[in-house]
């Protein structure tokens, strides 16, 4: 493979997402869908990265970073225009240039490669166009090739004849051609069509009247050359990336009783014999270890899990938190920032934010790590083995040291030190009797309201 | 359009619900099924709404309360008997009447419209009746009609030429009438047959005798027919509310990325660059504002929530939730009758309950307001931008003043003011070395049992 | 019907399950799928029950306990082989034997019948086939049989003839016969085939060889004869299992409002007119009595909920809970051994474990029982009609009598008194000012570090 330069076309105005957010920053799987496509370009290293951005320019720019050179198309005058404003962000380059969309995201590399290599092939096309067979052909341009994929003719669907039409492979629109070629050629594809655009596949017409031919490189899996232009279609894409990865986590050892309502993030990694309940959302920046059970309801995001951890039900477990070989997170329990250490447990209604957990200490329900004071977070550190009885607010900064105990209901303001006991809890006041005096009282005033 | 009545058959047992609910009040998407019909009705002003009710009439009765008259058909002998019953309830009604189905929900206003504009098109039909196309046209009686849509004949299945039975259209069973002509024609209608009942659809036949032709309408979407006999019937009408619901939802600007673990009710508002995660819950009643997220695991029921907001996940936002401008409620967090000021935060295991909380306040996590003495609610007050502690207890009626600290841990039973920080919190008893001792203790003990 | 004895084939490796649970152990519907078959099996009184056992033994006696027989197959060498290995387990039995897989776990006990009466028909065929006809026949060994299901050939599918091919009935590996003449045979059977192995199927060869002819019996429910190798087949059984058992829960008379997200276990048990919102689990070991609704996000095991009960949202029921009549469980509110007493309350944010509700006692939200020292479990008692304030800890043993009430934000460690009033409360600290004070300051150093 030649030195290459991706040109990703993102100025369109995506109005019918009906959105603030630029089209192509819309999240399948947790990750933003150019987000998707780069990575699967990023395998065959490109040298250049080029977005051609319209409206939405700024989201784009501070999405992309440095990650990719931007080119304003404005106004936009068609895809071969668009694709005419990366020359400067090119600045001279003169290997390939291989065009994408952004709103295209799952573009395998292995296809992008096999474009790159058909140009280079030994009959050396001016122009590698993806080709696809969708199973419903029904507005896609035609290509007609010969069977070694030799490009006769590009016609669009309206102008097709019957006989053009019956040909079921369609142009995708992704398309590979040296930099030289494709600038020179787009330079003289003109605008003399019914919307008066600039369209890039002309450049396959052009190349011919230079007596040139191009080729086609077919996808197996015209799914993934599926464009997202709504919503719908949007949710669509997520259920169709959500099924091949349930499928994969399935063949690698996981178990899920209800795969259909398991979601997971670009980047989950599950281990082996690891079961999944029902109903259980990943965020992006999650492993679990082998032998871990996530039980139903649990919300998981940036969180390592390790060997034979149970979490939940209705375990939230937010960025930062680690759980260390063994330990438990029950429910209604969320951890942030925080580390659970081998075998610890918090079983209930607790929230651990910023903060250190020993082995096999037990956090009793309802406990709280008290960690914001309305200006700055700070930290609890809990030692090994400590018992933290239930309804207990830990104020951080603080430290209970190892083996130590926090009676129930306290509110630990200074440290505890290591097998110390800490109370912190007010006397039994006892007052016999009144309970059924208010009884009284209370009856009788409610009587008198429902009169 | 002429005057109108609608009259709605409900006499049926619906014994396949094995329900001591009457069928018609059974839910779809948060509403009875007969609520449905009646507002899809409602949109084309009936002067009148006569339901005929048999078994169960109490409960329809008080369901209906003032927005219909009942009619008891008792005993029940058949669907032209039950209209029958209906004449009463009119009370002398010279308009059209529109014969309905409290189990036949989906009609929509546009169908019924059709129907009595049929009536008085210029060949004016003594009867119109509402014809489907199933996709299985089994059981259904056929209508067969001239292209003009005039009724030649109507006839059961079992009864049908294999001619005839190879038509499609299909009769639904709903009607439309002069009131006058109805029970004109209805009178007229004999029980010679073998189930000894008197059916509706053989007023068409006494038209006939008279030499006046009946017209048939037919809806383009035969779902809107869809009749629901059974439990699992009631599942699939609301599956099949349910996506055009997320449809709609997702056509107008708001992202679902799995619509198909989203529940709405019938009157969900759902605004634009909406963000719904999976697995949430909407009761009636619920707002939701522009660039809002709901997280996943959320439940919410007669809630706004504001332009901005955060919900969830696991929220549970019950009926007199607030939720201002850019607010956020977070995990485990219960809101009832409460208002949630701009920008203020409760973010983890809390109870708000009839709560008045201010602009930018802090709710720490583990707060409950205690508005409830087991006899009245009461109520409380927390200023802008207080600060609640993590653990702490609302004791209502109480009021916390602006900019107020409340320290964690602590019980508030009396008001705090603005500015003030008000601690409830016992001495810290510190017992060095005593859990050292208790665990050897118990670790004996515990050694000794296990022998 | 003549004594017989079920020999179960569980000694493959299972290797596409990449576990390290043995297959047959993996649940569906919250029991190891052998349990399923053996619950089957057992409608039917087997004198005697082995399992051909050979990697992953000991998961498999352990679990199986003393409810079979095993018997060890090492090395493996076909399925012929694996019943042989039977022989000893059996010990001389003389009856039927009926060959089922671990790993085709549904089977019905009509079916089973069904193959074990056609052995004893007039015809008395030495071996009984179980025949399916299913949609896909590719790869299946076909079963040539006549009109009165004597089979005249068992072909595989590689070396059958077109014609042999275009026959849908399938062997599905499922036999019978005389225990006697199974061994006879099986000890003739070769292992003269390319995988060197003894095929359970060639004993109906050999008995045609003795002049003995077979029959198959033609299961109408091909799904029964399913086998399940891989963790992605695993989840398509419980889809198979959930689907049928929510249509029967359905006709029953509950109403599921999306019953795809409801999980039943193989005993849920559901009354009628039982109302069950989306996004339930069932663990094993529930019922649920007429009337009562769980609502969404529910998750419950070995729970008894009465008639008439609310649970949820976001109920957490666990083994032991007991809701009696009428009784509330609300939102992230856990139950463990726990009884709830004809229409007591635990609405929001509560730990019920290892205790004792009163009738019409009322638990404030956040309360938790202390059940825990870090060694033993101690039980809490709550009377009748007690009042149990917001966010108290009830440190366990501890009772609190009938009528009492225990103040919000208590930590109660001593019984209290029927009609007592209970308050363990620190003093009121007031300290006008600091938090404006405290604001000043901390506003200062918050812009000094973001300098």
């Amino acid at each position: 493979m030649r030195e290459f330069a991706t040109v990703i076309l993102a100025a369109g105005k995506g109005t019918r997402m009906k959105s603030g957010l630029h089209k192509v920053l819309h999240p399948i799987a947790g990750r933003p869908m150019i987000d998707h496509l780069m990575a699967s370009a990023a395998q065959l290293g490109p040298a250049r990265t080029v977005v051609v951005v319209g409206s939405g320019r700024d989201q784009l720019e501070s999405a992309l970073a440095d990650r990719a050179e931007t080119c304003l198309q404005e106004p936009q005058l068609g895809t071969g225009h668009a694709v005419q404003q990366a020359q400067d962000g090119l600045n001279g380059f003169d290997g390939d240039v291989l065009i994408l969309y952004g709103d295209v995201p799952f573009v395998r590399a292995e296809t992008m490669r096999a474009m790159l290599d058909r140009l280079h092939a030994d009959d050396a096309p001016a122009v590698v166009v993806l080709g696809f067979e969708p199973a419903d052909t029904l507005q896609y341009g035609r290509v007609i090739a010969d069977a070694d994929g030799r490009i006769e003719k590009m016609v669009e669907h309206k102008d097709a004849t019957e006989a053009e039409r019956a040909c079921r492979l369609c142009n995708s629109g992704l398309m590979a051609a040296r930099a030289a070629d494709m600038f020179d050629l787009l330079a003289r594809v003109g605008n003399d069509n019914s919307q008066g655009e600039y369209y890039l596949v002309d450049v396959v017409n052009v190349a011919r009247e230079d007596g040139r031919h191009s080729a086609v490189v077919v996808t197996d899996q015209p799914d993934e050359v599926t464009g997202i232009n709504s919503r719908a279609e949007l949710a669509r894409a997520e259920a169709q990336w959500q099924g091949v990865k349930r499928e994969e986590a399935m063949a690698a050892g996981a178990s899920l009783r209800a795969p259909e309502t398991v979601f997971f993030s670009y980047d989950t990694q599950i281990g082996r014999d690891v079961t999944i309940e029902p109903n259980v959302v990943f965020g992006p920046g999650v492993s679990v270890a082998d032998g871990a059970t996530i039980r139903a309801f649990s919300h998981i995001e940036g969180a390592s899990i390790g060997p034979g951890c149970e979490v939940g039900p209705y375990a939230r477990l937010r960025p930062g938190a680690v759980m260390e070989k063994g330990s438990k997170v029950g429910n209604f329990v969320e951890m942030k920032k925080a580390v659970l250490g081998e075998g610890a447990k918090a079983n209930h209604l607790t929230y651990l934010g910023d903060a250190e957990v020993g082995a096999g200490a037990n956090i009793g329900a309802g406990t709280i790590t008290c960690n914001y004071d309305g200006y700055f977070k700070h930290k609890t550190v809990i030692g090994p083995r400590a018992f933290i009885g239930s309804n207990s607010a830990l104020i951080a900064p603080v430290r209970i040291g190892a083996d130590a105990i926090v009676a129930a209901g306290s509110a630990v303001s200074r440290d505890v030190d290591d097998g110390e006991l800490r109370m912190v809890r007010a006397e039994q006041l006892v007052k016999p009797g009144w309970a059924d005096r208010f009884h009284d009282t209370m009856k009788k005033k409610k009587a008198g309201e429902d009169k």
